[in-house]
C-alpha cells in the first residue's frame, strides 16, 4: 500500500482562521443560488435518531440514547416540578434527554474531528487548544449555516447499480463521468455530494456499517481542488473503508478536514433525489452549534434549481 | 387567579393526524416566501450550546454536558480504534459524546411536550403511545423542515426597553400594536416571534432564567386563533411566568401544544433581526429528528424578504 | 414448553415491607457468620469496569461508558474550576464520570427489577409508585448491607466441566448433588452463589452472553424454599436462558424478585473461590445505594469460614 | 498565604506501584481486626443517591441522574425487548441507566484524581498513562477491598458543637485531642475518618455545600506521618476550604493523593457512630472497581470491636 502523506493545511484566510474552505462561501453566491431554489419542494436529507439505530461503536463510543425525565403519570407520584398532585394530574408532562456520540445519524464533521501530528488544520495544537471537554478551535459552532449550490455526483447511478459494492474506491474518473452524465461541473463554493447507494439499505445494520464503497484519496484531493466549500455522502465517513493507505487509517478524513478544511457531512439520504433526477440543489443546511464538538447533528435541506 | 380550562385539541386532519396547524404550510405556501427571500444575508436565530450554559434544571434535569470520547494523545495510549501506536502518532483523532436535556439551548417543543388529563394533541393516551423511552406519537421527527413566513413582535421594542420586566405578561392589545407599528398582519402559515429582550442578557443565568416575560394565556389564544403554524419566543418558555392560572403552571404550554397543536421554539435569538430592523422574513428551521422527542434542537435561519 | 404461572408475593413482613426474604439476616445471623470469618485472606468476587465489556444492550441499553470531564493539560486550556493559568499548570487535576446501565458488571437486581401483572414484590403498583426517573418502593437503597453466609453450589465442578453449556438449566438434583458433595446443606439466611463456570470465558463476550446455563425455574423455586435472602451466580442472569416457559422470558427473575421477594446478584466471578475449594465463606455485600434503582453495582467480599 | 510545595511522592514499593500506602494493609492486619469485629450491628457509613442531591457542580460537573431504560407499560407499547406484547402484559420489566460525576456521593478519591506538575502518585505522566477515557494508571479498580481499623477522630465533638464552623482548618493539635478524648492512638495500617458534623445537615445543599471544615495541610501531613491508608471524612473533601495556601487549590488532596499515596473517602456519614460513642472499628470498605476511574462510588461498613 502506498503512503497518505497527509500534511495539515495552513489557511490563507490568516493564523486564527477556523473556516478553510468555507470562506469560499460568500453572500453572492449565497443569494445567487437560493433565488434559483425551488421552495415548492423542500427534499430532507437527514434520517431519524432512534434506539438501536445503526451507529459507529468499533472504538467505544455508545448507541443513541434517549430516556424520559418526566412522564405524565411518573410526574404524578415524583412530584419533581414540586406543583403537587392536582395540577399534576391534569396537567400532563413529558420531557426527555439524549446522551450520543456526536458522529451519529445525519452529522457534520467539525474541522478538529481529524488532524495530523497533534496539530488541526491551520496549526491549532492540543497543547495550547485542546479543553479537557472539547478543543477550543475549529469546533462545530465556527460552522456557519451553509446555504450553497450542492451537486450530487451519483457514482450508484453511474454504475447503474442500487449500492456500489463494499470498499469500493470512487475515482477521479468516477466523479468525473457522473458530472458529465448530469451536465454539470463542480465550481467554487459548491458543495459535492456522493451517492454510494447505501442508504437504501438503512436501517440495516448488516449492510450500512462496514467496508463503505467511498471516495479514493485521489478523487477526495481531486473534489477539494475543484473548490468546494463541504463534502458529503450517503455513508458514514465518505472515504472507501478500509484505508487504502498504510499510513492513515482514515486519510479521506486527513485530507478533508486537515489539510484542505473541508468539512464532511455523513450519513445523508440521497434516495430521493436520486429518485427525482435532482443532481443540482440550492442546499440549507445549519449544524446544531455545539461548541468545540468535533460533530454535530443537521438536517439538510435541498431544493431544485430554476433555469 | 383564574382558571385556565386547557382542552386537548382533535386534530381536524384526522384522528391519525400528528401534525395539528403545520397542516397549513403548503408547498404553495413554502415556494412563495422562499421566492422573495434575500439569501445575501442569513439571520442565524441560534445561541450555541457550552458547558455551563444557563438551563432549566428545577425539575432535576441536567446540564449541558459534552465529553470527549477520542483524544489525539489519548489514542495514543489507549488504542481504542486498536490501529496501532504508529498510526496513533501520525493521526490525531477526537471524537465526543453530548448528553442533554431536550429543552436545552434553542429547541423546539415537539407536541408531546404538554397534554392535559392524559393525553396529548389529538387525543394520544399514554397508555397505548407512551414507551419506555419516548412517545410514539407527536414526537420531534414528526416536524417538517418549516419553511415559512416569519414575523417578529417585536414587545420590547414597543414599550422601548431593552427588555421586557420579569412577570410582564405579553396582551393581545401589546401583539396588535407591534403588528400595527411593523406596518404587518399575521396571516395563516405564519410563525409568529415574540420578542421580550432576554437574549440581551444571554447567557448571564440570574438574568435569563426564571420569571419571564412573555405572552398571556390571551395572548397565546389570540395568537393561535391568527393561523400560525409554530410560535417562537427569544426566552424559555414563550409565555410569562409563573403561571397567572391556579390550575395550570404552563398554560401557555398546554394551549399551544395541546390545544392548538403549535410547536413552540424556544431560546432564539431576536437581536440582530431587531436592530436591523427585519421584522418580516423568510424562516428556514429544520429540527433534529430525534424521534419520539418531546423536544429537539434546531438551527433556525432567518433571511429578510424582497418586495 | 409450560407456563411458569408467577404470582406476586405478599410479604409476611406487612404491606409496606421492601425486604422480603431479606428480613431473615438478623443480628444473630450476621455476627455469626461474622465471628467465623477468616480476614487473612478476603476474595473479591467482582470484575471492573471497563469500556468494550460485554453487557446485555439487546434491549437497547447502553455500553458502560467512562469520559474525563477534567484532564491535566485541558483544565490548563479551559480553567473550567477558575483558579488561572498558574496554579492549573501546577496541579494536576482529572474528573471523569460513568454512564451504565444498572445491570452491567457485577451488581445486584433489586426487588423491582421485574413483577407480574403491573405489581411488584408485595404488590406496589406502577399508577402508585412508579415515578418518572424511578420506582419509589423496593429499589436498590433498600437493600441493607448483606452479612450472611455465602454457599457455593459448584454445578460446573459437580458435572467435572470448565462451564456448564449453553442453555443448560441446572435442576434441583444438580443443587442437592453439589451441596452433598461440598457437605454442606442451605439454611435460612444464606446466600446461595451458583457455579456455572462462565466466568472462566470472561470477557469475551462472543461466550459469555446470551444463551446461559442457569437454574431452570424448579430450582429456583427450591432454592427459595430454603430459605436464602439472595440468589447469585457468575452469569449475566442467574436463570437459564432462553425462557422453556412460554409465557414469561425471564420466569425466573418473576420468581426470585417478585414471587420470592429474593435479590439476584449476578456477573460474580467464583473462579478464585472453586479452586481455593470454598463452598462455604461470610458474605460481605453492600450495594450502591441509587434511590429507586432496579439494580446497582456491588463488590461481593468473601471470607473462608474457620471451624 | 503560605505555600504549599507539594512535591510526587516516590513509592518504596518500587515503579510500578499503584497502591501507594495502601500497601500497609496485609493479611495479618486485616485478619486481626476483623477477629474482633463484632457483626451484630452493621453501621453504614453511606448515604444514597437520588435525583436533586447536593454535588459539586462549580467546575462544570453535572448533577446525579437516573433515567428508567424499560418501564412496565412502556414496554408494552415500545416491545424493545421483542417478546411481545402478551408477555409484555404479564411480565412487568423495569430497567434504569445512571449518569453521574464519580465524585458524587459517598466516594473514593482514587490516587490519580490530583497530581503535580503533571504527574500523579509514583510518577506516572499523563503523556504515557493518561488514555482517552481514564489514566491507565492509579484508577479506582486498582484499590483493593479495604479491611482495617478505622479510627473516628471526632472534631466536632472534641469542640461540642453540632458542626465545626464554615472554613474551620483542623489542626493536629485537634487531630491529637480528639485521639487523646477516645483514648486512642493512629497506628499504621488505620483509616482515619475525621468528623465535621457537616453531615448533620445533609442533604440540606446550602449547609453541606462549599467553604468547607476540614483538615488544615499540616494535620493532613501529620496524620499520613501516623501510617494511615485512607483517609475519611463526612464533608466533600476531607480538607478545609477555600485553600489556605496560594499556589494550590487543594493542597489537602495534593497531598494526600500524590504526595503520601493516601487514597481519600469522601462524604461519609458518621452521626449513627457517634451518637453511639463507637470511635474504633472494624471498616470494611470495597470500591466499585471503575477502570482507571478517579473516583468511584463505595458503601463503607463499620462494626465496633470486642475487646
Amino acid at each position: 500500500m502506498a503512503r497518505a502523506d497527509i500534511k495539515v493545511g495552513s489557511s490563507p484566510y490568516g493564523p486564527d482562521d477556523q473556516l478553510g474552505a468555507m470562506n469560499k462561501m460568500t453572500a453572492a453566491s449565497s443569494a445567487a443560488v437560493l433565488a434559483r431554489a425551488d421552495g415548492s419542494k423542500v427534499y430532507d436529507l437527514s434520517i431519524d435518531y432512534f434506539v438501536g439505530m445503526p451507529s459507529f461503536q468499533a472504538a467505544g463510543d455508545p448507541s443513541y440514547q434517549i430516556y424520559m425525565s418526566h412522564t405524565p403519570q411518573g410526574t404524578v407520584v415524583d412530584n419533581l416540578n414540586g406543583v403537587g398532585d392536582e395540577i399534576n394530574r391534569n396537567v400532563c408532562y413529558s420531557g426527555d434527554v439524549i446522551f450520543m456520540y456526536t458522529h451519529t445519524g445525519t452529522h457534520i464533521d467539525s474541522l478538529n474531528h481529524f488532524g495530523v501530528d497533534g496539530k488541526i488544520y491551520n496549526g491549532f495544537t492540543a497543547d495550547e487548544h485542546l479543553g479537557s471537554r472539547h478543543w477550543m478551535r475549529g469546533g462545530a459552532e465556527t460552522i456557519p449555516p451553509l446555504v450553497a449550490r450542492g451537486v450530487m455526483l451519483d457514482i450508484a447511478g453511474l454504475k447503474n447499480e442500487e449500492c456500489l459494492p463494499p470498499s469500493y474506491a470512487i475515482t477521479v474518473e468516477d466523479c468525473q463521468q457522473a458530472l458529465d452524465k448530469a451536465g454539470l461541473t463542480l465550481e467554487e463554493g459548491d458543495v459535492a455530494f456522493i451517492r454510494t447507494g447505501r442508504m437504501a439499505y438503512w436501517p440495516d445494520g448488516s449492510k450500512v456499517l462496514g467496508n463503505p464503497p467511498g471516495v479514493g484519496l485521489d478523487a477526495a484531493r481531486w473534489l477539494t481542488e475543484q473548490g468546494i466549500i463541504a463534502i458529503a455522502a450517503d455513508q458514514e465517513c465518505v472515504e472507501v473503508g478500509p484505508s487504502q493507505h498504510e499510513d492513515n487509517w482514515l486519510p479521506g478524513h486527513c485530507h478533508f478536514l486537515a489539510e484542505a478544511g473541508v468539512p464532511m457531512i455523513e450519513l445523508v439520504n440521497l434516495e430521493e433525489l436520486a429518485r427525482d433526477g435532482v443532481y443540482e440543489f440550492c442546499l440549507i443546511a445549519a449544524p446544531i452549534r455545539l461548541r468545540g464538538a468535533s460533530g454535530a447533528p443537521l438536517r439538510p435541506l435541498a431544493m431544485a434549481l430554476r433555469d
